[in-house]
């Protein structure tokens, strides 16, 4: 009997409400990595590939690997992570990976699949304990720098070191996850994720190829002027360093405009914060991204002219410091060119857009040829329990993303 | 042998060095109001004034009050404030009072002045520890809630109830100064202070007239907007809290400009306040000051237009919450032209100015006629051990200030 589409993508539906029944309180999901939920969620997650008749491994850096082997040695896999925040969604990572779930029901049985396929569950992507975004999946890149970590303690005051040794990962080994990796000849890696974005529901559309993420330049701003009385200081001798982050922030918001890009002040502070003193100090923080290497560099040559021409109308000094620099990724062609069929074929359009935030994937491609592909997030809300994408939409990005992993199991 | 001017000047700043020393340390002045060393303060000037053959009594509100009878039952009150903040100034205050006793001075000997004097030490001006400004002049004046203050504490946890009853002031009787000031027939009351601003540094001035001081106009502003992800959320389908802020605070400058008055955000908080999220809420201080109760309504008014046309532009809602409101006032025209002379004879030129911090002078102008004398401050500097007026300024200031009591007790 010929697989039908909608009824796997219904399966992963099931899975998805089965896994939010024991791993969601009213706060939301709570699949936080090193925890007791998240242990819960993987040994289900195991149990339910075994069922499938598929082996399931652990690296050194607490990734789990679902194999199903194939004709060829070469292998296709498909990840994605379990872990959320605390009070998180339900789709955020699980969709990727219950995909994948259904991605070996899809090709075990008769006979073997042409390629080998690996179901991933990336370890601590949310970086939530700890800070350290797709851990288990830089470890594996080769890019993670255990040092950096090595000594942070989390909210609980548990030492990062403490955290991952009571879940059987070595700090001292889990870079090894690297040699692991390349030992297993991987020829592509796909990964199905909500868009945590508002850009498809606003366009109409529900599931999207994606061709890269984009890069990011992320600093501090210190404007430096002098606390004055509110009373007494005549407004044309003032040097209000906020008034100098308030142009500047504005003038940021005109920047991404004209690049197509995104600028964010997310955290401001000003010193002394007293309602009848001129501020004296303001801090902001600005986050630049955009896929084009060249735009962002770009762009952050232009804030800083911004911040530079505000510092000195207002009568104060500014300085940077240097929060992160990523650089913008861009996935591979050919499966660019597959995923925007598969999207074509089951929506009737080739949809293509870049991601803001960061993904596994991004970690993957620096090894591994990767694409991506998003489904709508209503409201474009994540790291919340009100992230949510209705079923029939869900449905739509599985048979979506089963049509990609068969046009690349089958090549 | 008549009397000289520049010798009681220099006595003031004797006077003034002398009271250093024993209340200053390393960080500043230290005369904070309901503490030991402010009562060795005033058992310094008692003695003072005192030696010079003056009369001292305390009132309900623990204001002291140095009496020379004068042939007139009418009086001519001369005050300022022996308390200063934590690391405050040497003059802030101590200026006023310590002139008063050069006053003294002046008319002790040789017959009665024609008037009564009086100097006054009122107690409490700056509010250090309980947040309330003018606390013992607003007692005499009849305009302080002492229900508003009875359960504060200060930042080591000690009531204000129990910190003035340590100070012989009882709380249900201090509003009794209101009275007893009534009782005293005061034809006028005189403030000499330092300016706490640039002004007359920036324009070369040593001395002023002081014709009134600004009303005050002072809220919160909450602008809210949708926390969103800074990398998945274009610009153009942000509601970011801050740029509507932002854009406010740096249109608050141009209206103060428009109106030749003073708009200050001192205080800044974004919500949630992390680098990657487009902050949702934002609070700003308005603080907004005139002299002109005209101006000052109609700056509010338009304050108000701007943060709702900066929330619709940036589609957040806006909402206001009163801090306070402190009406402009005007001191008495008769005593403006004395104080103009007198500052014309000193100088060469009738310096005529109003103040933006609030005074003691403020409370007392609402039951007395009244006018102000200010000293220029380098680099506009107080509240802090940087406060500075060169020796030979006060002097200036000093004896322009005897001219002027000399012309009201003369009148």
């Amino acid at each position: 009997m010929a697989y039908n589409l909608n009824d796997g993508a219904k399966r992963v539906v099931a899975d998805l409400k089965e896994l939010a029944e024991f791993t969601a309180d009213e706060h939301g999901a709570q699949r936080v990595a090193w925890t007791p939920v998240w242990q819960k969620t993987r040994d289900w997650f195991q149990k339910k590939a075994e069922a499938i008749g598929a082996e399931v491994t652990r690296d050194a850096a607490g990734n789990v690997w679902v194999k199903l082997e194939g004709e060829s040695s070469e292998a296709v896999a498909v990840g994605s992570h379990l872990d959320s925040v605390p009070d998180g969604g339900g789709l955020d990572g699980a969709l990727g990976v219950i995909s994948g779930l259904e991605v070996l029901r899809r090709y075990a049985g008769d006979g073997k699949p042409k390629k080998t396929i690996y179901v991933i569950d990336w370890a601590d992507e949310e970086g939530a304990g700890y800070g350290y975004s797709c851990l288990g999946s830089s470890a594996a890149s080769g890019t993670l720098n255990v040092e950096e970590l090595i000594s942070r303690e989390d909210l609980n005051g548990v030492k990062f070191e403490d955290a991952v040794r009571a879940y059987g990962v070595d700090p001292d080994t889990m870079t090894d996850a690297h040699n692991q990796m390349k030992a297993r000849k991987l020829k592509s890696y796909l990964e199905l994720h909500i868009e945590q974005g508002p850009v498809l529901e606003q366009t109409g559309r529900e599931v999207s190829c994606v061709y890269g993420a984009a890069g990011v330049e992320r600093h501090y701003i210190d404007f430096t002027g002098q606390a004055a009385h509110a009373g007494s200081f005549p407004i044309k001798m003032r040097q209000d360093a906020f008034l100098a982050a308030a142009q500047s922030a504005l003038e940021f918001r005109d920047l991404a405009l004209k690049y197509d890009a995104v600028c964010t002040v997310g955290q401001v502070s000003v010193a002394p914060d007293v309602t009848t003193i001129v501020p004296g100090k303001c801090t902001i923080s600005l986050d630049q991204r955009t896929i084009d290497p060249h735009n962002l560099q770009q762009m952050y040559a232009e804030a800083q002219e911004i911040a530079g021409r505000a510092a000195k109308e207002h009568g104060v000094s500014v300085s940077w410091r240097k929060i992160c620099t990523v650089a913008p990724q861009l996935f591979d062609d050919e499966l660019i060119e597959l995923c925007k069929e598969a999207v074509k074929e089951e929506t009737g359009e080739p949809v293509n857009m870049y991601s803001g935030p960061l993904h596994d994937a991004v970690e993957m491609a620096k090894q591994v040829p990767t694409v991506m592909m998003f489904v709508m997030s209503e409201g474009g809300l994540s790291h919340t329990k009100e992230e949510y994408t209705p079923d029939e939409k869900i449905e739509v990005c599985v048979q979506a993303f089963l049509r990609l992993v068969d046009k690349v199991v089958n090549q």
